[in-house]
């Protein structure tokens, strides 16, 4: 089929390829032009602004936006609704709130354009082995890009999930539950590494990953991550998060639902950005206060008191 | 190869029908016959006492306890001292505390016995697929069950983690983040069931399963529940543990190690458990005190509060 | 001073009581005329529109807000932007999301009139022992409503924190840390309550808040409450939330900062609400595909599994 | 009445004091001889080995034992058991984990000598205000030290709670508890200090303990904190913690009784003690992994990420 990527970052640019390998008719867009000619170079049809993008497709056209988040998204809605004509599709492939989504869907419908939401994970690896997409929005859009679909994802990777936001909100609580299981297998890392058996952990998540409970891909991953630094000298324990798994905690307290396990992975995350803790100053200056209990002072460097 | 399979259960029994497939000979042995004969009919030579398992078996014996933690263990371990000879070798196969393996397999040496702890995952699932085999102990032992720890493992599915006390330490770390993977799939699943979305949970897990970040055997298994009970309507939200996640945080206090992750999970599996909670008794007690809120009495029936 | 209250809740009515015992003037103003009769046979002047509210009070006007946070308190905001005039002051002392105040403070001013938003605490024992407030705004404002702070608080029991915003931020945080307060007691008292030791809870509550550590008024409403139902047996563990602890939980994602026990304590309040957890539901379900453990059916009646 | 403190650190040290200044008869011994010499200007009898304790009091005998937990205990009651005689009474004041008062108080009494375990809250304001006395052991026992206990203890201050073991248990609980307290406040702390309002968290410590539902005495020691150093700048947020938070936990845990706060508050305290997490680098490597996501490596200096 025929459709149009906007936005060729790391995500983007695999898609387009992806899309190309499978002999599908692709307009790329990128603000700024080196990705546009490299997409070119691999057999895309370029396009140096957004007129150029609808003007070289066909209705009912398909644009596909892979830009991020936020602001971005919103001038490209924006945009595109100015030059998108009725029976159009707008794709949503990056990581919006799903808030945002249900509401961009409902504007684009008034002025006759349909919009879906798609989640989609995969990261670095969709190239090679396809994305999981999480689709929201009108069936009969969904059926129109469908081909599409068919060819980022693996197969049965790709799914309608429900109406407008639904892909999103989907993406979201995926993210949730990755930020749950990255802490929870890395807690475990971190209790075998503090054992007195000096586990060749690369081996050990090989090892689960035949045959154990808990074989996952996340695991598979952790095997090569160790097997490359078995200690993780290399790297610091500073994690950061891009904003689903904040949504997951809030959607989870707006609904009631108690979700202490993903909001835990999130706040480690954020304690693990922090260089001290003010929250731990003020307990270690109580203990002070009632107990005359000593203190480390901000002077100690820090190697004395590990 | 030649051992005895001394406790035929769940998971003692389907261990002894995977080694007779192998054609490995395998002597039976379970506390009350019934199993014994089963066994037998199955190809096993089966073993009606202590006493008969070691006269059935040839230097260095084998024996492959598959009997619950704690005292059974404890009892089976002794029975055998007084039996075994110097360089046979007795395995636990159960999910015994890592330290109480340490523990007998010191005793045990003295005594002139191999012991090797035995971490064993698979579940219902391992007679078909195999069971992963995390394995602690000496070397020398290791490499005389090797042959058996082939057969019942999938490929690559067993592995020599350490000394003694090393399997059983990383089959209690195994099932603590075990504990977490299933906590923050079943909260990203409530958050989904409470969300607007009327979303297909099977279809979801079914998705999320190819090509997502999440995928594993877990959410390939919480498919198959949601298939089978969408909603999960014919089952209650009671979470037993058997010992391997409370291990697993009294180790992780031992070593100093935040496991904020597991615990949560383990205590809100406590929580699943009771009908009403003291702790919530006593903050609806406390609002009232202060802030003359409206307590619910326990005469209140179930239902007018949800 | 002259000022009116409007909205005889509660704690509007006992704030009107205090203001009135210590000589100040005082408009009474409720949606429902039955309480404005009982100000005013206690001496107050009773309004019955906000016209009325205004007529009444001479330049610069001070009225007091007290009604429910969100729509109740944004309407009044609005009525009274359309009544007052410049110079006046508009006090919001109920528990609005401190961002509404930013917001209300800054279109207030626009109008020319001057807005102070007051955290109040004390509960229904503020009208006897004073309420804690703590106010955000301008220190010119502040100024002139002191007299009515200095009468309404015990002695050092007001203070002007911060610009606007300040004060109900302060509340929220306040309430935050309530929550966590609260929880740290439930559950040290659940764990004495569930121990082999039959602890006289009031008793031993009592003799904590002689000399120890953790003594505290909450402790004395604990003792209060064990002392009239020694084990909480006439009330369930049902426990309400009023809104302050999500948004402190809320901001604290905003801020990046970790606040596991604030959240945590939260959290806990939503699973005692909750009949049944899905997502324990979603645990048992996994255990028994893997393990083939029981599950405990929708059937079974809840005294059976206790 | 006549006792002997045996342990003249901090605590012991000022419990002398205080039974001097009351009237009591004491025998005072510790390990170093200097401590005793300062008692003995003090007042007190001095005793140079246990053996001159037991002689210097008449039966019976009242031997208290302010000593560190676990070892140091364990042998003085070892050794006193050898030395006492039928009807004497030996306290622990100190912080003993309850199990090992339970077989304490077994073991002694199969001796003739009566035990009590006294959990002792107070820290260094004990000397001036008193300290709390949580009282386990025989009714008959307590009877007879009582006078001591209303010495050091402030008005309601003690109380016998329950058969051995008791008195530690509770004061276990207590510091649990007080774990979370503090865990609540230096949260809600913390949000404060990220907040775009420059409070002054004296201030507001100070406002918050005049008439709001949070005061407590906690909250009266963060104010003296924040007033000696505002913004904490001088200390490491560093946290120690002595044992009964770990054994809080444990016996939550064998009880089945979710703690989520109080487990958490001891694990944040883990973490504080951590110059990196090890869990965090795992979730960094797998985000590396699966999203190419950019890691902070080892070298990059302390400031660059904050």
């Amino acid at each position: 089929m025929e459709l149009a990527i906007v936005g060729l970052g790391r995500m983007g640019g695999n898609m387009v390829k992806r899309l190309l390998r499978d002999g599908h008719r692709v307009v790329a867009y990128n603000r700024s032009p080196g990705p546009v000619r490299e997409a070119e170079a691999a057999g895309a049809i370029g396009a140096y602004s957004l007129e150029e993008v609808v003007e070289r497709l066909s209705p009912p056209r398909v644009v596909w936006l892979m830009v991020p988040a936020g602001e971005p998204t919103e001038q490209m809605v924006e945009r595109f609704a100015a030059l998108l004509g009725s029976g159009d599709i707008l794709i949503d492939g990056g990581n919006s709130y799903w808030k945002d989504s249900v509401r961009r869907a409902e504007w684009l419908r008034e002025r006759g354009i349909q919009f879906l939401d798609v989640g989609t994970s995969g990261g670095i690896w969709g190239l090679e082995l396809g994305y999981c997409l999480m689709i929201g929005g009108e069936e009969a859009a969904f059926r129109i890009v469908e081909p599409a679909f068919r060819t980022l994802a693996p197969e049965n990777g790709y799914r309608h999930v429900g109406p407008s936001g639904a892909g999103h909100f989907a993406k979201m609580v995926h993210n949730g539950i990755e930020y749950g299981l990255m802490q929870a297998y890395a807690e475990g890392f971190e209790i075998l590494q503090a054992s007195p058996y000096k586990y060749d952990l690369s081996g050990l998540a090989n090892l689960w990953n035949h045959g154990s409970v808990i074989r996952s891909w996340l695991l598979e991953l952790a095997e090569r991550a160790f097997r490359r630094d078995p200690r993780l000298e290399s790297i610091r324990g500073y994690v950061e998060d891009s904003g689903e798994g904040r949504w997951t905690v809030l959607t989870a307290i707006e609904e009631d639902v108690p979700a202490p396990v993903i909001t835990l992975s999130l706040q480690m995350r954020f304690r693990s950005r922090q260089a001290d803790s003010f929250a731990a100053k003020v307990a270690a200056a109580l203990r002070r206060e009632f107990g005359g209990h000593a203190v480390v002072t901000a002077e100690t460097t820090h190697d004395e008191d590990t």
